[in-house]
């Protein structure tokens, strides 16, 4: 019952960590050199703190990244510069997906100029606007997703959260601790606009949207049918049913909806937040859900009987689409 | 066929109107002394007209709310005042429930000077500002919210209604005659921002969210889970499939929600808006669907096939969680 | 396999093209005289392109209508005039029905005087701000109403969509060719409040409401309720099951929420957007789906088995009632 035999009675063949760009990847390296223990663990790139200009503590990290990054940050292409260093060393440890955090995916662009006043003005220690918060993060998006199209990344997008709202629990826990709730507010306008305005520079990246709220399933399935293109199947993905909706409800419910307007077939399955060691249950969890929803397609006459192709589609949906599509060497 | 016949024949237990905070209550008295009718009627607290500061009428309110309650209102804090002696008065007939009917739960927070400057403003006869409105509307339920919490009383909030769109109708029959819809804009966060700012003061009493979107079930579900804690049995609930939705497609999608994302089996049932004396047979619709929900979960292999913890489960949703619940003594 | 073959053999007796004002419907002519095909062909009334000031070729156009319908167009009440000529020209012609894509049904209502400068500006060659543009498609709509009301017409409003969100694409192919998406912005509380407005002046059509986020079926089918008179059965509409929306689930989530909240039986049914000549098998598509619905009702109890209405029911949906609500003369 050790946390590594756990992961091997899993099965589980690769691991991805969630991990700052300010990271050392120490443990990486580490767990990588261990003969002892041949399951691959990949860091993944998640730059929250790099793009969260509002927060208090981001001058702090800003000087953090100047610091691991060796390019000191004084200017909004210095930070481009900073993080384009550290995605190399990540990929150099075999980092091939991103994650974001997002409370909606926005679409506020700005001139180049507007946003180095902003950076600017942040760096100084003021406090920026609501408008020029996301004038800085459709920008730092931006610059982000183009990045990701350049080393063949894949581009998570996680959205409608309303974080840490139970004050009296989060000065006793801190954040992150069980008191977020689904923020309804993600105008799908925006999403649209933001994965046009990469495509528009021949720089979209594999995508895989999540929402937290069930009601985006119908509003992202077709946005997923705007930018798909012939360089990966499924290219823009939408995610599995996350977090809250991580139920037989939610899971089949995402699936209907993406089996209607988009690509079943080309899923890449279950893969979030399995980040306990006895969450890997999870994953078995989806897989029945996936096979009995298939199953009564079938029996309803809904889906041929043809066992081949079945088995195809759902080896795909649990294993095979995702080592494709993140580009994995097994 | 007389009415207390009809409501004895359906086994009613207790009955909660609803009464605006200058009622007399003087029938509530009345039918509490007469012997020869067993039922429980207790007020209910709905002070809306309190509230719609944007109300042509509202003066003439404040108004009767002087008289009745013997406070002379004049600032903001003789309306409270007034209002707590009214709550005083209720709670002395067996009041222990209140109702609020919100066009959406907003929060806008606001100095109290402003709120007193708003309040004058509107006192002196001129009309309001959207955004002072908002800002009254979002003081005035901090207000109430932490008056019900010190009584124990239960707090219900319901929302998502356009009410009195067809204007010949209004104009023909008045206010409430069957000429509403849903109002989709409900930000799920306002929601949460407004439980929170009750509950960092120590002060969230229990309370029951309804929204007449069904859109708004998965939000609800998580805003529940932010503030649930020991001093009751599901503290924050998600009220019944109301108006519009207390059909089966409306009641299993509630149930099914609350299931998912928070305690089915805490739930205190069906309980809204059975104004007629004929409806209670809604009651027993609503708990044929829950029994039909529930055995084909179990005959499913869902819900494992335990009669007793199945009985105890539709017994509390039926009846025993609402008397735990509001507190009545039966 | 030509097209006037497949068009009898599916059994077509009537067909509603879509058409711009400008058009000199002179193949419906045509067709109309051709005594060697008996389906009928009706024009139906587009008149998008004179609604959409923002666009760039919004003069171009203004000049085509004002040469179209020989009235002179240099105010709003000139462009009303010109239309309500080209109207009655289209009604000459058999048509009895108009089509609206917006983007949202919006309601910002201004005063004619503003109407007419917003239109000069737009004349001159200036372009119109964003609240300009609203206030201007408000007045149009309520405009075009009143007239559809008039004239008897059915007016059906689509809204829901971002159009045309691959710039690349779009630059290759044009318009309209595959890259849009559903747009999640869409008051509720403006769509009741436009037609309250044209409900007002007594002046509110026959309407067929069609959204293509399919979470708003139930507010619209609350907002059905609001409008409803004697003077046609089932008078205000939810259109079929749209675009995106077209498949099974789509449909059965469509109907049942119309059962639910309206008049399932008073239905006109399946009738958008059959563009191409080989899609009238969505007909049979939409019409196995309703009796599959109905059907498992019965065999669950939920309706009675009573054939004679059953099959009156499934007639109307599926012919009769669009016979009767468009008025068609067969």
């Amino acid at each position: 019952m050790t946390v590594r035999n756990i992961i091997k009675q899993s099965n589980v063949t690769l691991i991805c960590t969630t991990d700052d760009p300010v990271d050392s990847l120490e443990w990486h390296k580490k767990i990588a050199e261990d003969s002892t223990f041949d399951v691959q663990v990949l860091p993944a790139w998640r730059p929250d703190k790099a793009m969260n200009i509002e927060k208090i503590t981001y001058l702090d990290y800003i000087g953090q990244l100047s610091e691991v990054s060796g390019v000191e940050i004084k200017t909004f292409a210095d930070l481009c510069a900073a993080l384009s260093a550290r995605m190399d060393f990540f990929a150099s440890m075999g980092c091939s997906v991103s994650d974001h955090g997002l409370e909606y995916v926005m679409y506020k662009p700005a001139f180049p100029e507007e946003i180095e006043e902003i950076f600017a003005k942040r760096l100084a220690g003021d406090a920026v606007t609501r408008e020029e918060e996301l004038k800085f993060k459709t920008a730092f998006m931006i610059f982000v997703g183009n990045e990701y199209a350049k080393r063949d990344w894949v581009m998570q997008l996680h959205y409608g959260c309303k974080r840490d709202n139970n004050t009296p629990m989060f000065d006793k826990l801190g954040p992150d601790t069980g008191y977020d709730c689904i923020n309804n507010y993600a105008p799908s306008s925006e999403i649209a606009d933001y994965l046009n305005s990469l495509n528009a520079n021949g720089k979209l990246p594999k995508t895989i949207i999540y929402s937290l709220n069930p009601n985006d399933n119908q509003a992202i399935g077709t946005i997923l049918g705007c930018f798909q293109d012939s360089t990966a199947v499924a290219k823009i993905q939408q995610g599995s049913a996350w977090w809250f909706n991580d139920h037989k409800t939610g899971m089949e419910d995402q699936m209907i909806s993406l089996a209607n307007l988009g690509n079943l077939s080309g899923f890449v399955g279950m893969l979030t937040d399995s980040r306990s060691f006895l969450s890997y249950t999870r994953h078995d969890y989806f897989r029945r859900i996936l096979c009995n929803l298939i199953g009564n397609w079938v029996e309803n006459g809904e889906f041929p009987a043809e066992y081949e192709i079945l088995e195809e589609i759902v080896r795909g949906i649990c294993y095979n689409n995702a080592v494709n599509y993140f580009g994995f060497k097994l």
